[in-house]
């Protein structure tokens, strides 16, 4: 390494630890999760932490998800990583899912739907070890092509934030530094990396805005990804004072209302509404919609332009229909936000034929399961939300599938003592009309898996098991 | 005209027309000066606003800046639209200046010096002809490429905001037509208008944007110019509720401070600036800077992020240096901002050598005079800022050069009564700093010429003038 490296990679260094401090993103004794696809962002991450380790007192895992989308690359690059974590010692956590066989419930290209596994197998990751961190390598160029995608697809301020610095467990140490800096780093330190092929293809619209686009706007303006990096961090300043005035605001024009909050109704009143600014009301209607959907996907802004015009008419009722089953309509001094009624399945009960398949009907489920025999150890470290494994040994027979009942309590994988099976679904955000629609797997008095939501930790399959359950949930419809 | 045409024609003019009732756009009888420039947009604007002209009861003349940037093109232009105007029977005004001899005081692409001109003439004419309303014929277009240049050059959320469908008595009626949507009206209406030829190269930015830009972005989103137009309004809203916030405790901040507001410095209470959210303090600063030099030229978002750390800083003093020779400090429990006092120059008085040349060298200034025999009417219609020329037989001699004095009051063009020099001043926003640079002309008891700002209404040449003084004054410096 060359002095010159030496230096410069210090002003990186820096760089990172001012990000840290400014944003207050780790605390001492911190447990941090790394999560490390393989590519040079997201290792020179983990190299940096390593660095400000001890400064930090810091409890280092890395974290990977192998999402089978690029076949043999994928596999490669999990053992790349895996190894990477040996090599420097820290704990490595990995899972394997198939996306491309994932039928996501909201649609969205394969893309989308790998984001949403990813994130949410890291938060449960960080549930399970008493994570206070995750730390991911978007970095300034992310942030760039992030706002850009989405100043050309139509977006408004929040759109605008972009990706932010901190945001819950998530941390960004390298949201300020360029790729190139990057990639500089990773060589004057020798740190070696895997490339992904998909990053070169023009396949996808980020790659396009990252070798089509970017390289255009850089005539223009040779600091265009710090000018833009500049504007998100300006516009997510503006948005979170705006969404904070929103939030005070949504809860007295609820208050205003006689009717009070339900799952399926935000009543507002209507005076109060209109007494307020349009900057504060639209984000108003976005929260009452995501109260009662849970997702804001397939909501624009010209369906918040419609209900302004809905308030702003002279006629004293009016009606309009949202995607995802949502009506707007004004009755006098009422504006109401709704959604259908959807049937709650009859509550079930059924013994699993094992090994074999059992079929819920109603709920258009199979439960497919199987005995295996274990040969080596870690052989059922990769799974699927919707496959579990026990040990066949603990399990207390018949093994039943049953709908939720209120009161239902579970200890989750890797926790002691229980919880509320209806705080888990909190958690995870599960709409009440999809909580009976969930088979919950019981063995004895035990809960052994919330199917597709989060196993138990009973029956865990661990050093010593000789016979598997294998448990699938396969949905017909 | 086919059946067809006229379908589709009615349908643009409700548009329009919507637009115009959205945004109280007219009201009643208004006097409405219609920028046209000649090319297709303001050509069909004026066409719009004839359209309707009844249903409101309007008054409108049509107002043209000849800016000599495109020589021979540029007067052909000019008579296009006095013709134009003729022909349709309502009133025209215009003028001639020479943009490219202009030294504008802030710098700036003769784009920029060229805009600031023409908004200055159509505020001045609209002041002398009483006018409610200013049209200009601005596109969803012009909205599109105005959002994606701030967009590439840098920008924060008022930049996003774009161009105001409203703003003072500015009103854009056409801001949510696409430029197709209007050229197309004119084919079908058989509305003339000229071609401007900068339009097709793209020696500007702007047409870089519009020819090379706009078509790529146009293959990601084909709705990309609603799109942004879109972000454009749903920005503005923000950015608007945000300025009031901000506002509001920009007066409480100065407020909590013991010092008075003043022309060289802005005090505030730096604990009540702490209490605040960013997003209301950025643009408190930027109110701060305005106050001191009314205008914002040359600060950027990296500035306010400046001042940001100066206040988080843990030192208890400490001070920055912006443009424009404005200073930062913070002083325990004070911030503030301060510009350098600028010495005021003693005042001066002098006889105008008539025809001549008078130096008042305290200011680097020339006054040259010379006298002018009319030959046809009208030849002293096109004028420049700093020419004026005025009835030599109704001039009291001599003719005196002088600095402002507290109390001077004159007759300004076009109105009757007296108005104050220094409202005048307040209302051009000419900082205290400059007012006693300012020459102004004196015949006998009358102020005629306030030089570069106004002039007086006393000695118009008007039919029946024989012999017209000029007055031009030249800045040595």
């Amino acid at each position: 390494m060359h002095i010159l490296d030496m230096q410069w990679d210090k002003t990186m260094l820096n760089q990172v630890k001012k990000t840290i401090e400014r944003f207050n993103m780790l605390k001492n004794g911190d447990r941090v999760l790394v999560a490390v696809s393989g590519g040079a962002d997201s290792v020179v991450l983990l190299h940096v932490l390593m660095e400000i380790k001890d400064k930090y007192s810091l409890d280092i895992a890395v974290v990977h998800l192998n999402h089978s989308m690029r076949g043999e690359e994928s596999d490669r690059d999990f053992v790349f990583v895996k190894n990477l974590a040996e090599r420097i010692g820290v704990r490595f956590i990995g899972k394997k899912i198939n996306v491309p066989e994932i039928k996501s419930e909201h649609g969205g290209s394969p893309q989308e739907v790998a984001r949403r596994v990813r994130y949410r197998f890291f938060e449960d990751v960080a549930r399970e070890y008493n994570a206070d961190k995750i730390a991911t390598g978007h970095t300034l160029d992310d942030q760039a092509e992030t706002v850009i995608m989405r100043f050309i697809k139509g977006t408004s301020l929040r759109g605008m934030s972009g990706i932010p610095f901190v945001r819950g467990k998530f941390i960004r140490p390298l949201l300020n530094i360029k790729r190139e800096d990057i990639e500089s780093y990773a060589k004057a330190n020798n740190i070696k990396f895997v490339e992904d092929s998909s990053n070169i293809s023009t396949k996808y619209f980020r790659n396009k805005v990252r070798l089509e686009l970017l390289p255009l706007l850089k005539k223009y303006n040779p600091k265009i990804k710090e000018e833009i990096a500049r504007l998100a961090e300006s516009a997510s300043r503006d948005e979170y004072y705006l969404e904070k005035e929103a939030e005070k605001e949504y809860k007295t024009a609820i208050a205003g209302s006689t009717i009070p909050l339900s799952d399926i109704k935000v009543v507002f009143n209507l005076e109060k509404i209109k007494s307020l600014h349009t900057a504060l009301t639209t984000r108003i209607f976005l929260k009452a919609i995501e109260h009662l959907k849970q997702d804001l996907s397939g909501i624009y802004s010209y369906h918040v332009e419609d209900i302004i015009d809905l308030i702003e008419g002279s006629a004293p009722q009016g009606e309009i229909n949202l995607p995802m089953g949502i009506t707007v309509y004004k009755e006098y001094e009422k504006l109401v936000f709704a959604r259908e009624r959807i049937p709650v399945p009859k509550s079930f009960e059924t013994v699993l034929n094992i090994p074999g398949v059992t079929s819920i009907d109603k709920l258009k489920v199979q439960i497919k399961t199987s005995i295996l025999t274990v040969s080596k150890s870690g052989e059922f470290l990769y799974d699927d939300n919707n496959i579990a494994y026990f040990d066949y040994d603990k399990l207390v027979f018949p093994v039943m599938a049953r709908s939720f009942r209120a009161g239902d309590r579970f200890t989750p994988f890797g926790m002691k003592g229980s919880k509320k099976v209806k705080d888990l679904f909190i958690e995870k955000k599960v709409p009440f009309y999809l909580r009976r629609s969930t088979p919950i797997i019981a063995s004895g008095d035990d809960l052994i898996w919330v199917a597709g939501i989060r196993r138990g930790d009973k029956a865990r399959v661990e050093e010593g098991t000789k016979k598997v359950l294998k448990i699938e949930i396969i949905r017909t419809s």
